[in-house]
């Protein structure tokens, strides 16, 4: 599983935009066409189709989901904001120009990461409701409860995560011209979840990034089967609370050369029978090409290392070998792809600082890949390249279901959203017996790296 | 996992054929390229491609595989020799002839059926090294071990697993025109098989028919998980010398109106710490058609029913429940197809009438199957139809690599030899998000059988 994080250079205009255009968005959100309370959670699932508009039941403020209509009134709006916004918004909007430009990508996505120092400090000061109105749908939280609990880590990382979810689905409804269906669906035993899939799209074969917040009790054993470590939590009458939340996304592109990216960034909170709180976060991002470019895989691991070594200088290189170690399948004796970073269980050094970390990850998505996808975007391909490409597929198909954890334990759980969990799968793959690339071909080369996992910075 | 039993009816006229054609067979053998020596089946993997012929190093005889020059020969000779075999094969070629005019399928089938008790007799006469030359390659034992072990039921096993490997394999190239890939394959901890696999057909888009026989020893866990009660098996410092074979065989056609099969049959032996032999059989058949068609449901399930019949009037209905719940994809909550029969841990009545059962049930395979597919052969089908397929074949491989048992042992096994196990995975397949067929269509009507499992009979 592999997680999105919102890009920080856009946020800034955006939540200029947001701040300046309220009575604009509401305007175009009177002139749509349905209306549905926000109530329509309690009933699942609720399906958001283009053009639907979405409203708080508590506050009586309209929002917009990402469908057509909301969709050419964000970015009208940011556009129109761009010019307020000072220093900051300037620097991001040139970096979203050279983005579109699909001129040196890699000096832009440099100039985005820097931005986004900025960029957070006016997060900060933005509202709940405000941030709100960015979102693809409704938080799963009631949002009177996310602005009692604004300073608690689970209000901070729902926040984090939705955001995470609406700045890469319009990153790549920019980018592909398609349009994300956005499901929302609750969860019998507690809490639910906002799923955004592309299907099919000029660019995106399969596009999902989805986000969950589930709550509830867990017994002993499954406690300790959620976390890789294995901890031994003691709980009430054996059953212990606890809410779990990530965002997770896998983009399958249609063009062989643009490679599928993965990431998945989670926070896990325990209650255990002393009422002392046991909390830990996961993630990581990676990328798995179809074919070998050194150039790609620099600017994507490096993205990361920047992020991880503004937090710990450890974090990279430990991070960048679990990766390796976890996207691995086993019977192939190759990895999925030419990882990124992994990591689970973190809890260290504070809670403050790891939810920091996570942050800054998850704020290098959209640099780490949208270049990437804009660099080949306009690349012809062979029939064989496609070919190639399916049986790459049919082995993530491999790893996916045999191996992904968090997979094995959606499909485990009882009440899981089973549509959730699989729109992971690609929309197309292929198996084809005893299949093996001539040697000194581009598929070789591939195939070696993944058996031979390199240092890419 | 399925499995694939000799067709009866081809039995008689092929028996005969070997008989009278040994030197015609000799003569087409030497026109051949490439001379392999028993002895390379140590060395792994030895393709045997169309054309390659293999000889007994012990006997200095010749044999010959089913590529493109055994084929034309086995197929000749058993032409050659049907005026020949007396009047089961003459009833045997009308079945044969029936099967190609493509007329009056079912009436076609239980006729073989009938046939196949004569043909049963005149198959005990004929020798070991006579049988082997119908093979697809070598058997997996030494043919000298096999002879001097004629009466042992693990002998009588292989021979029946290898028989129905060739019958099905040269049933399938009948139809489709094209050639089976002959893979023989040894596995390091003993034993090892023969994997038959045609790819991309006229036909089928992927057909497997697998052979492996394998030996060695089993830690009192690993045997306690092989059988599905789970009994306590003793062993010798915990060890347990044990011997594992069965035929299996997954086939995709094309057409969305010719259905996916599979079967297997296999057979356990593991001897205990003072000596006694535990020993069992299971197996199956099933089908898995993308369109609910009655009358080929009727008849491949009533042609299992026949079957079973004959040996205890229970075993249909009971194996019939147990795919059903066997073949069962959880996470969707429907089955894999519209079953068949399934069952594992069969120790009784006796060794002896435990194992005709089992040659009962695989000498149904071809009149199950081929019936089926030359009534679909020439039907048209529209993009709809073969998109449907699609999504169903995502299915079969979501059922494949979540919940099979095989499957699951064999990735899990190291030394295992995982092109023969994923064989089964279809050449292509599709994942669409919330994919759901409209009400009333034949699609939602094949989700309506899979959702609540029919009796056909």
């Amino acid at each position: 599983m592999a997680t999105i994080v919102f890009c920080s250079v856009n946020k800034t205009a955006q939540t200029t935009a947001r701040r300046c255009s309220i009575s604009h968005v509401k305007r175009l959100a009177n002139s749509g066409e349905s209306h549905l309370p926000l109530s329509c959670i309690h009933s699942k699932p609720v399906t958001f189709l283009p053009g639907t508009r979405w409203f708080s039941r508590g506050y009586s403020v309209r929002f917009m989901s990402q469908g057509t209509a909301g969709r050419s009134a964000t970015w009208r709006t940011r556009k129109g904001a761009l010019a307020l916004s000072g220093a900051a918004a300037v620097t991001a909007a040139a970096a979203v120009a050279g983005f579109l430009a699909n001129a040196n990508h890699f000096q832009r996505a440099e100039m985005a990461t820097k931005v986004s120092r900025a960029a957070e400090e006016t997060e900060k000061e933005a509202g709940i409701l405000e941030r709100c109105r960015g979102f693809m749908s409704p938080p799963v939280t009631d949002i009177g409860v996310l602005q009692e609990r604004k300073g608690e880590m689970r209000t901070r990382m729902e926040m984090l995560i939705m955001e995470t979810q609406a700045d890469f689905c319009k990153a790549l409804q920019e980018v592909d011209g398609g349009t994300f269906k956005v499901d929302r669906w609750q969860r019998n035993e507690g809490g639910g979840g906002i799923s955004c899939v592309m299907q099919d799209g000029k660019v995106f074969e399969k596009a999902g990034v989805n986000v969950s917040v589930v709550f509830g009790n867990l017994t002993e054993e499954a406690a300790r089967q959620m976390r890789s470590r294995g901890k031994v939590l003691k709980g009430k009458d054996g059953k212990l609370p606890f809410c779990a939340m990530g965002v997770s996304s896998v983009i399958h592109p249609k063009n062989p050369h643009i490679p599928t990216v993965h990431f998945n960034y989670r926070y896990f909170e325990i209650e255990e029978e002393d009422g002392t709180k046991q909390w830990w976060f996961g993630g990581g991002t990676d990328l798995t090409p179809v074919y070998v470019n050194k150039e790609d895989a620099f600017h994507f691991h490096n993205t990361l290392k920047e992020a991880c070594d503004k937090h710990h200088l450890q974090y990279y290189p430990d991070f960048k070998k679990w990766c390796d170690r976890y996207f691995y399948i086993r019977h192939r004796g190759e990895t999925r792809g030419i990882g990124g970073i992994f990591f689970d269980d973190l809890d260290s050094p504070s809670q403050e600082e790891a939810f920091n970390f996570v942050k800054s990850c998850a704020g290098t998505v959209v640099p780490c890949y949208l270049p990437i996808v804009h660099k080949h975007l306009n690349e012809s391909f062979t029939d064989e390249e496609k070919h190639w490409q399916q049986v790459r597929r049919g082995r993530y198909v491999e790893f996916n279901l045999v191996y992904d954890r968090g997979v094995k334990f959606g499909l485990a759980t009882p009440g899981s959203r089973i549509e959730s969990i699989l729109m992971s799968l690609p929309l197309t793959a292929r198996w084809e017996y005893m299949h093996e690339p001539a040697k000194g071909t581009l598929e070789a080369e591939m195939l070696e790296v993944l058996r031979n996992p390199k240092e890419w910075v």
